[in-house]
């Protein structure tokens, strides 16, 4: 039985409680929260979980096995690290800290004590993106020759951080789990429409060692939402738009095949081949619950979560040097030798 | 009567014969192509209109008026000059020649022999751009944040030129037309998939003097064709996705609204208003069509072309500087100051 | 305050436990289920529900003010006579009972008793339909031709009643609530395909004492999920597609003008108008708790319902008719005058 | 050399002319229409090509071989006759005639005369169409449960025949081209909104000695157009979406499976199956040039062609039945015995 305090009743803190609470083996004991008004709703849905507006009442206690943290990011990294110094496992929302520095430290605690340190990518825990990564993986696409996600919102704006770390970490995430290279380099370009906030609208390229191109169009402020990637190969190409509500992932026999031309025998002419079009049936179920369920897993038995403090640092230090290239309006920033050498 | 010679009748070609014998006050007197197989049909189609294998034949004809350009982008800066040095009145196929330099001369050549040079931007000439055009100048949108086009198509794959000239040229024509101020600077990224070949993916993003900021993705090898742009202002936002059979522009009641946040007089919130969306009847007609008559009345009335050489010159300079900003990943390039000072 | 007990926490009861918690000066009390499964899923989720396995209970318990009837059709009427009978007010799932004979009766025992009586026709409460109604009640239409509806499953298969009286109950309420006139005759086709079971798909042509046709099709076989409503009028035509996320209701400036044909003065064509297409904004919020707030002022006030039992009543005579039609190939059937005289 | 005329340079006859002219072994003679302007057009277009306002010119010409007719559906039979009688081959646009008397004696006369009549239902050359009858014929889909078609237009108001005999006569055809059973009986319902005018919406349900159900939606005044037609088997279905640019077929692996209910061994519950979804790549080209070249395939190797005169006829005997339900709000019609023995 795993005993679980909850840091965080905010936006996504209720579906945390009610998914940890639907895991077998697990239990979640306490839920802090700085809002009396939230503590109250929790007693009301939860009548049997404690609450607490102290997030050191969890830390200190031994009853409970592990702490999520669903806070503003500006408070992961203090948090996480008192978790772990008190012997605890710890899942954090992402992104996981403020920038790589502080990230890198939490990778080395969580190693030092020898306790779990997951960073909650959702998307990875999708049927979308496992099958995606499953065909990936199995060599389905041929060469991968470009990544092109457009994630576009109406209208949620965040006052703390920029549209790059609100939003993008989901793509930068997919792609750390997808892609079976790391980027090397990154340029961003973006713009802050509202003065005094941060940018709202940001593109970001991802170069790596091979021909891979990844790109990354997020905003706050459009007409429509948007969630929509191509995954292009020299053998099939994927759509996966994750607003379809059957459908998300429809795989096409289409690519590029080299041909002679014609009329000059030296000259090697790009061919389109164009065939059918599959969309597999993806599993059913809700992504949180497999990664809760998941992270269960990986306390008993010792594992390290698919989704780990290493790729929590590897997502951070993209975002950080997105953010700089950003500011620079789109100068090239070469990512550490750790993230090309995949 | 103007009298119309074509040279070029490839892939555009009968498009524009057909499109000229329609207007009124009009008439195509010679069609001029390499390929005898071409001549061929033109006669066969058209069997009022003589066909020659030579261009100095149609620059000749003393009974020849004009003079339209569809040939090979390298073509286009020398036999214009010669069109325009036999005082012929011309039209260039898109983009109008390889480079500013050819451009700018292009320019001064037609303004010193006083003759009409339209520069074949056909998307200016479409009811859905027109009507985007409209909103914009009557200031439906408010302040115009974003400019966003996706433009990526099935495998029509060119080998003279980049996926930015053969691509992106439509949406810097219609940027050129449609948005108040112009472009100061341009990052742009890309990749080229296949050895020899020239780039077939690239992201363009535009800096303006204000806060207004645009970009293009264009694609080559896509697992489905995309043509849609969003366009977010203050008060209001454009869709226009070109593929629609019909609503080819919906207009969203959608914008930003700064409001005093509920805890801190100090803080300044961004609120999402969201209204009605609304989708304006277009016009129906053929672009190329009212685009050959605008030509013939712009000759008749010595009046400047809605896409007359400086537009063109316009949009081949951001073509330069953005395929300069790809080869260096995403570096910035400034444009002149002509080009800023809008 | 309105005290509530619930008869029925299958699929819909949970949605309606829900719901009645959130109004204001309303409270459930008790909530009744054969499944002791179910009981204990109550206990867990609402502690300060009691539960109980036997409808007697609530019927009997003075604190209860209103019952709730969440039982397959079959139960309806028994249920719901027993609790008008001991002076409480009802709500009735859809559709109120089995036949137009035990519909009447409930009608009347309600008016006898002086109690409300309420049908859950939930769409009727849903911003969309309401919208529709506005539009179609303000003329904005003009005079209305069809109403055509597509409402198609994957797969829920029914086994105690056929598909008319589990999925075109939506449209018949709809319409009921939407339409200026009533049906006065039906017509419909339909067929069983698998042996011993109700009929899995079918075809309802209503007639009114005007020109307005009505048409639904229901479905449980389906490959893909649609709710597509045309509504089309002499004016404007609307389409209301209940799975759009956004721009669920889209009214066309389309419709039909007569006009002289140029050849013959006698004969008047019909030309057909082609305008722009306008999406309201709809208001947000859950149909079910506007319902449910409606019914506790109802009870409150002592109004009737928008939904009451003669809506119920005239909705299941069209369910009656049209499975009676449907076992005839299309036969025509006559509804009652009451129906006719709108 | 098949050499032949045209009679009919209307909507779809220049169609008809061109896709001849392309066709090898074939030459398009003469075209004859009543209207000077219509033949001044063609003698622009198809300058070898000679012209007349007689059809008897082209019956008469013995140099001529084949008759193609694209006149109003009265002028079908007389015309027909005379062209077979003149021991010509014929080519008649749908529906054959105006009745199923009048198609019955155009087989006769066809058959003893010894010359090919064909009826231009043209859908059956389409690739999705083909595609979807192999996947029938090849059982791809079980026990064909039904087909639903959905063909509504924006205002194309026809004013000589009523919207069953314009629209739902692709739809007859269709049918009786893909199902491997013919109908039995028909209820129709519809109606006429334009005084003076024939019903412009209608609803056809056909019944099959099987439990196969067919079912036509067509309507003239539609807000958008619809092109959408499901068949549902036991083992697969399909969407046809002839207005999708890419994937007009998709085959859904999906369907009924039945299993013993868990609590009651003598009850058969029907479960369904989701899978995979599949859209095959379909062959490119137009429908008309293919069924041109059937056409003079069958005149010169005596074949009989895919939509010959027979199931002309077959379709003008389920649109008068139709028809005469339509008038009689569904009355069933049953169809000849030599229908529904398929």
């Amino acid at each position: 039985m795993v005993r679980v305090g909850v840091v965080g009743y905010g936006y996504w803190g209720p579906n945390l409680v009610r998914n940890f609470s639907d895991v077998a083996d697990c239990e979640v004991a306490t839920v802090c929260d700085l809002n009396p008004d939230r503590r109250t709703l929790v007693a009301r849905r939860h009548p049997s979980v404690s609450t607490t507006a102290d997030p050191e009442d969890l830390i200190r206690d031994t009853r409970i096995d592990a702490v999520v943290i669903a806070t503003p990011v500006s408070s992961h990294f203090e948090l996480a690290m008192r978790v772990l110094a008190a012997g605890k496992h710890v899942w954090v929302e992402k992104p996981l800290a403020l920038n790589a520095a502080q990230a890198s430290r939490l990778v080395e605690q969580a190693d030092r004590v020898g306790r779990t340190l997951l960073v909650d990518h959702t998307f990875a825990y999708t049927p979308a993106v496992r099958k995606i990564r499953d065909l990936v993986a199995g060599d389905a696409l041929g060469d991968i020759y470009y990544y092109d996600s457009v994630r576009v919102n109406l209208g949620l704006f965040q006052h703390d951080v920029d549209v790059i770390w609100d939003l993008a970490v989901h793509d930068l995430s997919i792609i750390d789990y997808v892609l079976p290279d790391r980027p090397c380099a990154v340029s961003a370009t973006g713009m802050a429409h509202v003065p005094g906030q941060p940018e709202n609208i940001a593109y970001i390229t991802l170069f790596f060692e091979s021909s891979l191109i990844a790109h990354v169009h997020v905003n706050w402020l459009a007409p429509l939402k948007v969630r929509r990637t191509l995954i292009g190969g020299s053998r099939k190409m994927i759509v996966y738009d994750d607003l379809e509500a059957s459908e998300k992932v429809k795989v096409y026999d289409k690519g590029l095949t080299m041909r002679q031309g014609p009329d000059d025998v030296y000259q090697m002419l790009a061919g389109y081949r164009s065939g059918d079009m599959w969309s597999p049936q993806l599993e059913i179920g809700e992504a949180l619950h497999s990664e809760a369920r998941h992270f269960v897993d990986c306390i008993e038995r010792g594992a390290t979560p698919l989704t780990d403090g290493r790729s929590g640092l590897r997502v951070v230090q993209i975002l950080e040097a997105a953010s700089r290239s950003m500011r620079e309006r789109g100068r090239i920033v070469e990512l550490e030798a750790s993230q090309c050498a995949a």
